[in-house]
């Protein structure tokens, strides 16, 4: 057991911390949209004006990564700029322009007798965000959880440490004189590991944890957690050519689909050819693939047609690059294409190039994944594409939210059922 | 390990089972409302045809059951009679004429570059039902999980083995004759409780698992599951009598939620009647629930206005009796009532009793449950009561679905999107 500072535990902490926020939770049940709106704003205000304190704070993160031997990818994602930082506050003020999910009606009927009955959303409650290195996350995790009426415990990477504080500080300071509870936003004041093992077993005061980041930081949130979890997994997508595919539409959406982020979860990972136009698409793709740097490694067939190609273990077809390759198996029929799908894929993303609608729909139907795109690039299964306006995550889970997840995601119902003395017969 | 009799261990028998079924789910995305419904219509043909065999099936497990020591409501649960048989296929059909809950555009827009994009609703795919001794919930689970396009695997328990056997050939021998996959039904041939344990270790396999019983099974499910749970918790409903309440129509709300059937969970178990109406209204409830031999446990303020009452301790409050018993306590105004509910409630179902409109929508606002009744019996918290035509359980979560859980809750969602060579830039 460790005793920290002022001689309480660290699990003592953690609870007190998750106390305050589930009291926090319980006053903005009588919280409208505008104290959440004029926080929003109030928040994108403090942040223009406070730049250069914050590009103080994030060289000393910069600083501290470069000495712990970061680089690249990594280290970008760590750092702010004052476009990076004018950008987070636009995005503050596009979540304050978004619908308030809470109080809207999704059901409502009488009854027989007369009762009236209406399901109303409502807020989850605590809101447990545990997240890596990007500090923009910060503002948008507490900006989607506290518009969507909840509270939230903010728990970012010990990489962005100085500028989460400084981004806690900026997100809390206008709380009251928005009109808003106190500790509706808390950030974890220790990097200890074990703190987030001790608030994963609060299910008593936290009601969902969302973990964003690499896989090992997700399963163990997914192993520890006592309340449920929005999981945000990577994807392994697939994109079927059927044989009536318009090839030219085939080329483009394969090369957006692999190459315009590679490294995002729905980026295309394995495409599904049909045989009738192998022949015909396979070695222009290959071409095209090849001047864009992509390494192919495919079946027989694939490597018959083309020339860059190597072999594809089965590893292959499971496998999420993230970069720029791509597995390629070349398929007798669409119900194979399906087969192979259920058999590899992660349930993220699928898409089918074809002008044949008997064809589309049967994929459409038979596919089991969050999102089943047609004649469209698997890159438009995400929050902003799909119309919800901003996302906290895409779920590759079927329970609770599927697919990209906005501020309706991090709301619950509730039944309020009104009569004039009704009693049961 | 366990090697049963055809030389397969336990764990592959439920890995094959279960296989089997996810095999059967994506079959029935293929499946429209036509054949579903059949099958109902005709399994609650074939249960009145097989009433007598039925019967005398039933009588064994009742004769293990006396055998047993088995007595009581126990006992009267694991009976059937003609004239149940007869409702539970009139349950049958009830749920063929309730509408198909797969295939709800729940969401529908066209994005500003023209994509189309539809929120389906889907099958969760496979479910697995554990349950108690009642032999009719084997029908009403089987019917909801296939109504709802899903394929379930029912785990009965070993005192009503005689009638599920016979309940499930009668479940599965019309399933190719109504062009539904052969799967899409089974049952776990044995009552080893290890099979669960197998089972709930196949989350490739099984996307849901929903216990039905006491408190140690679900427990016990909730602690194994490696997929989500959907829970039915037994629950501590509140009735709060607010100063501005009609006192007849409170001591009638009160009568009926306590006395009508004290053994379910939406039963009300504790009272908070304001100090105002303290003194008008509680000598005569009390003489009331004395009349019906309701014991009350009450604080120092009810004792002093109800003869019968005996002292209420901190562990009455948090109880469920699930029988003829209450607690009250008189509170000083509507927020300690809310205050009593947050502290020691389930978050199931609480009501107010009030004439006062503010009073109303403070309550409702405030509590944080699954149904607030306004004027009426906690319990209407019921799937058929708040019209939703059948119910698999009660959720007392917020994860997913929240409160009777009917076939909406059995589905998830699919994001289909339709482009003509959409690529993002």
């Amino acid at each position: 057991m460790q005793i920290t500072e002022n001689g309480t535990t660290l699990a003592e902490q953690c609870e007190h911390l998750a106390r305050l926020a589930k009291i926090a939770s319980r006053a903005m049940s009588m919280v409208y949209r505008a104290p959440k709106d004029a926080w929003l704003h109030k928040t994108a205000s403090r942040l223009l004006e406070r730049t250069p304190d914050l590009l103080r704070a994030n060289a000393e993160d910069m600083r501290a990564a470069e000495a712990n031997d970061i680089r690249g990818a990594m280290l970008d994602r760590l750092r702010l700029t004052e476009k990076r930082i004018a950008d987070m506050a636009e995005g503050l003020r596009q979540v304050a322009a978004l619908p308030d999910p809470v109080g809207e009606v999704r059901e409502g009927s009488y009854r027989p007798n007369g009762l009236e009955i209406r399901k109303l959303s409502v807020p989850l409650g605590v809101i447990l965000f545990i997240y890596e290195a990007r500090p923009n996350v910060t503002l948008d995790a507490a900006a989607l959880c506290v518009k969507s009426g909840n509270a939230v415990i903010l728990r970012g990477g010990k990489e962005a440490i100085h500028s989460n504080a400084l981004l806690y500080e900026i997100l809390t300071e206008t709380l009251a004189a928005s009109g808003l509870p106190a500790n509706v936003v808390r950030m974890v004041a220790t990097t200890d590991r074990e703190a987030v093992g001790h608030l994963l077993r609060l299910p008593q005061y936290i009601d969902l944890a969302i973990p964003r980041g690499g896989s090992s930081l997700i399963e163990r949130v997914v192993r520890d957690a006592r309340m449920p979890v929005l999981k945000h997994y990577m994807g392994n997508c697939h994109i079927y050519v059927d044989r009536a595919a318009d090839l030219e539409m085939a080329e483009r959406i394969v090369v957006n689909a692999k190459c315009q982020r590679p490294a995002v979860c729905n980026a295309v990972e394995s495409l599904l050819i049909h045989e009738e136009v192998a022949a015909r698409f396979l070695p222009r793709l290959g071409d095209t693939l090849g001047r864009l740097g992509v390494e192919i490694r495919g079946c027989a067939r694939t490597r018959e047609l083309t020339a860059s190609a190597v072999s594809a273990t089965e590893a292959d077809y499971a496998a999420e690059y993230g970069d720029l390759i791509v597995s390629i198996k070349v398929v007798p029929d669409l119900d194979s294409a399906v087969d192979h799908i259920h058999r590899y894929g992660s349930q993220h993303t699928e898409a089918i190039v074809t002008g044949d609608i008997h064809a589309a729909d049967r994929f459409v139907r038979s596919v089991d994944s969050s999102a089943v795109m047609v004649n469209a690039s698997t890159r438009f299964n995400d929050g902003f594409e799909l119309g919800l306006g901003a996302e906290i995550g895409i779920s590759t889970d079927k329970f609770h939210a599927r697919g990209p997840c906005g501020l309706r995601e991090l709301t619950t119902t509730k039944y309020v059922v009104r009569g004039e003395g009704h009693i049961r017969e």
